[in-house]
């Protein structure tokens, strides 16, 4: 029987630490404030924005909604970010893509501070976690998946740890971020032959492959871990599961998260916690900028 | 008796091409032109200096040499930085470092233009590796040891590959260049446990451990290549040698390098074909630049 690492005692950790440090940084008479710049009334940004809005202010963050009409101009945008760049009173700043047809997302995606990109979505936060530098911040979802891990001491140090998938916004992020941590890392993607064989000899596996049910219990061991980050539609049970093989891989390895109710319900809470994190650091460079006059 | 991947074959193909792509742009009424930065009168940076010189010089490639006192003010110094970055006549600039005591470094690191960074040193030079977009230029030891694997078409796709070491100049991003071409890459370090383990699974294996003659026979397979990044030195010889314990691992595997003669040659090259690249990639810029008029 394996261990099952719930997400939702790690939330539960996030947002104490969360509402302490708020509470903290209110006493300085700063309040971590989120800008979410939404373009148009996408469905899905809107539900989006309406979760991101509620787990910020019940820690405390501050949201300011920045709507802007689908058919603003790109000077404009580019304008808005700007602004939002300069602000000293926004710490952090969502940026919801896709843009709406005719916008160019990626020129805007540039134009964003690495300091206020607490999404994890600019060159420079990238350039932080490659080179385990405080520029930016990591994706929230390869954050996600460290904080699990953490939260239930899975020791990282010299362990064999293996991740399945090479995207940028969690397969490539998450390995610089278990190798900094000590862990010897091996990427699988859609061109390695044999990943079983890969993961099967990990004690530690993080698969983001985005394939339903994938990972059977050829790819584990009894000694293994598995952060489970594929979100994938189950027509069988009409919701969502992961790439694990829930049933059969259970009983064979030593802890699993499962789908839903593991690292998903994490990621919007790291989400949060970088607006904190941004305010912290904001604070910091004033009193250093303070000190040097 | 395994296969010995020269440098000096990749050295004469690289020659070749920066030649006929020199001549291709000065047709164009465009001469790359390296700026070598050097602050103070390091013993080591004027003889490296000289090398870079003559090898940029033997393809076309301009030189200039911007020589800045031991003492210069940091604002004087990032002035220079600054002067380099906007001049449309330089596309490339090499800055020597470590700088002389009493002037920041990594400042003047952050300063250069990702676009002139021909060394790979930059925030944005490394997030283009990362990321595997056209900002910047790897570091010129990772990227020489593709070279030295295309040359001699060693084939990547699908293949298994071990990196030893994770440093940012080759470790690291040798591990993403290596994925970028698809093949399933393990990272090893100083914190792995049984290196041998993981390398003698692989099919090509980039050592930069720095450690002389560490990789033995138990290290390789009879279908490994190895590409030998170590510079160390060697006592018994009273020269320099590689990583690999070439005696014993020779007999063993496919294909290696030797050090001297191996990787280190191509290095330099690659420095210098970063120059020409840059040119053409400001060519095309300027271009684009004049039709979007």
């Amino acid at each position: 029987m394996a261990k099952i690492l719930k997400g939702a005692p790690v939330v539960e950790m996030l947002n104490e630490r969360m509402t302490e440090d708020v509470r903290s940084l209110k006493e300085k008479g700063i309040v971590p404030t989120l800008a979410i710049m939404r373009v148009g009334e996408r469905p899905e940004d809107l539900s989006y924005e309406k979760g991101a809005t509620k787990k910020a202010e019940a820690v405390g963050v501050a949201v300011r909604h920045v709507v802007l009409p689908a058919d603003i101009t790109q000077q404009a945008l580019d304008n808005e970010i700007m602004k939002l760049n300069g602000n000293p009173e926004i710490h952090g700043v969502l940026m919801f893509r896709p843009l709406p047809e005719g916008l160019d997302g990626e020129r805007a995606r540039r134009l964003l501070s690495p300091e206020k990109d607490i999404d994890g979505c600019t060159d420079g936060s990238l350039a932080g976690v490659f080179t385990n530098s405080e520029v930016g911040f990591p994706p929230c979802t390869a954050q996600a998946a460290l904080e699990v891990l953490d939260y239930y001491k899975v020791p990282l140090r010299g362990k064999r740890a293996a991740v399945v998938g090479r995207s940028l916004v969690v397969g490539r992020c998450v390995a610089m971020m278990l190798m900094h941590r000590d862990a010897t890392v091996s990427i699988c993607h859609t061109k390695t032959e044999d990943v079983a064989s890969v993961t099967s000899r990990c004690d530690v596996v993080i698969t983001a492959a985005g394939q339903l049910h994938y990972y059977g219990k050829e790819y584990a061991n009894e000694s293994q871990t598995i952060i489970d980050v594929g979100i994938n539609w189950d027509e069988a049970k009409g919701g969502i599961s992961g790439d694990v093989d829930f049933e059969t891989v259970e009983p064979v390895v030593k802890a699993l998260t499962p789908v839903p109710g593991g690292v998903g319900a994490v990621t919007s809470c790291v989400l949060i916690s970088h607006v904190v994190e941004a305010a912290k650091r904001a604070m910091a460079g004033a009193a250093e900028a303070a000190e040097r006059e």
